[in-house]
């Protein structure tokens, strides 16, 4: 198990225009002060979990081992829901069991299932590297424990102890389920690669769920919306209208340089998206 | 007199736009390069001195002992309004003379005064506790001393010193007054609590002056613009419709899950809440 | 050369809505685990690098020597542009080769061009005092390197290598020339002071290229947009209507106090502003 890196990253649904985030922070510099702390980002759409689960995601590999990442978009706040850490891959993740981790635990994502709608959320096995516990030891938070902020009161302050070095073991139950999004990976045959929009950034690029490797060096033709786009761009430099690039995550994006592809396109997260390849 | 903890936090209305934010950071670490510097927020609605100190008075005290709060909305800046910093509960708060730290320094708030509009700044005798001073020593400051930028030239420098271990006492001259705004406490008697709400957060939360111990495990009803909501709901997660909740700071709140309780009752900070106790 | 002061600061487009900002501070961590972080602003306007240009060149300097200046607004990610870093006046700076780094390396601005449009960028010598090197030199990146996101993947990478001591020299090729944006400085005779807008702020401050001691204490006229300001104000406070103040940067400043002087007068940056001294 890594030792703590001594940095804990914060994603939250809060907003930047109340004082939320920063009673997070004090609650875990109460319990860790030399600890340094990162904002992912704190303007997740309202309680828009999917939304949530993708930035983390994208953010949470780039930090060094024994980080801990906290992340609370919680509209189960208070009720029965179960609060989480796990430790996978060296880092540490803590926050409500409400699918919210499900593109940190499921990189590679999901096979198909077609019982499911996209980013419906089901129960599923915890994967074999991960390690996790049901926060269920009141000893470690901070009180009186409120039922409407569960990140000032008992994720932070589990994610101090983390950052502090308490061990995993020693912060609740294990458990050996989650609570999962349904975020599917993208299939293909040998002509055609079928994949999901899962998330339109702020500049409104649309981000899929289709890896380059599926896609680069091909001539490909890429269906969206009722548009098509002929060919992969190198860079937004290069593309002129609507274009199809490599993401900095190496998927497929859809961009429109000096606008917004999802206004264009009309499209939100869950828009198939079609790729022939020639 | 606790030691500095090498935090600080800062509370600003300047925006993420800009780069003063990062120009008071600089003017800090300059003097303090090893501080750990703490957002609360920077967006305080422009220069709204009441919207600063209650999101200061829910914040500050989660931060450990001997932290530093900057804290600076300041319309008067440049003006003979004074500069202060206080020494209070083990922490240090610095910033202008203008009622921005009443909540932080009155947590009970104000005794009811039928003199005084809500929010109505006047001038009060400092809080028994709390040891204060007028800023008037520039040696501390940076030079040359914009006349609109204090928070740069003179709040962040001793804010800098307080968290360097600086005393308060040699950063100016005692005072025994200070601007504070009328932020009247709830009354009540035996069936009806009177209250008022205080701030409305970025979700259009009405966060009030009634402590839930005065409500709580009642048969409450309370009245808001003409609207009544009958009980209290355990979590956002139980409530349907326009709810009455416990806030996250112990207070009555009142709550529409999935919208805006603000907009949909046409109601903004000074609103009179009344609670009828069964 | 100044030895580093363990402070990377951030300046780019990114928005704080996606997790942008946040895989990028990843990426400095994993390279330099105990580096303070500091947001100068993450909301340029997309691609506007004149904006970012003029926001990095307000902040940096108040910053301890030795801090490294991460700064990324990059239209051209991906295509045949140069990445640079920069030491000069005991700083770091690092980003594209777009122009941003104009205010921060010619702080006195340019001297008139009349061939030049404001703002049109052009290829420039260094300055003097700064040594500057382009960025070829992978093994300090971070792998694989996307097409889109040199943030993460180049310049976070060597400003963390920066803030770790490793020197300019090792990380690329010695340049002696570097594109920059024409910003010209004020012009003026005895009786007139002819400039320009540069910046409008959050608040729709406009913030001039025309230094205050060309005009202070003098029983000026200013003249803008078709409206003539008489006067300086000593501070916001002191001002009604329309005001001409003394920046915090030392310049002449346009501000309309509880308003927007920037909508109030339907000025961007680049509008000429004249002044006639009595």
């Amino acid at each position: 198990m890594a030792g703590p890196s001594g940095i804990i990253t914060l994603l939250t649904d809060f907003g930047l225009s109340d004082a939320y985030v920063g009673a997070v922070k004090g609650a875990v510099l109460a319990i860790a002060p030399r600890v340094t702390l990162v904002d992912i980002t704190h303007q997740v759409p309202p309680q828009n979990i999917r939304h949530g689960a993708y930035l983390l995601g994208q953010s949470w590999h780039t930090f060094p081992p024994g980080t801990v990442h906290l992340a609370v978009v919680d509209p189960g706040v208070g009720t029965a829901r179960r609060g989480l850490a796990f430790h996978v891959g060296g880092h540490y993740l803590v926050g409500p069991d409400n699918g919210l981790f499900t593109c940190a635990l499921f990189p590679d994502l999901l096979p198909r299932n077609p019982a499911l709608h996209p980013f419906a959320p089901f129960i599923a096995a915890m994967p074999d590297a991960c390690e996790a516990v049901v926060l269920d030891k009141p000893s470690y938070w901070r009180h009186p424990v409120s039922s409407t902020f569960h990140a000032r009161d008992v994720f932070g302050p589990v994610a101090a102890r983390l950052a502090s070095g308490i061990p995993l073991s020693a912060l609740g139950t294990p458990t050996s389920d989650l609570t999962t999004l349904y975020i599917p990976r993208a299939v293909n045959d040998h002509s055609t690669v079928w994949g999901l929009v899962l998330h339109v950034d702020v500049f409104g690029n649309l981000l899929t769920n289709i890896p380059a490797g599926l896609v680069a060096a091909r001539n490909v033709r890429v269906e969206v919306a009722g548009r098509t786009i002929y060919g992969l761009s190198s860079t937004y430099g290069a593309a002129t209208g609507l274009a199809a690039v490599v993401s900095s995550n190496g998927h497929l994006e859809i961009a429109l340089p000096k606008g917004s592809a999802a206004r264009e396109l009309g499209v939100v997260a869950g828009e198939p998206i079609t790729v022939q390849l020639a």
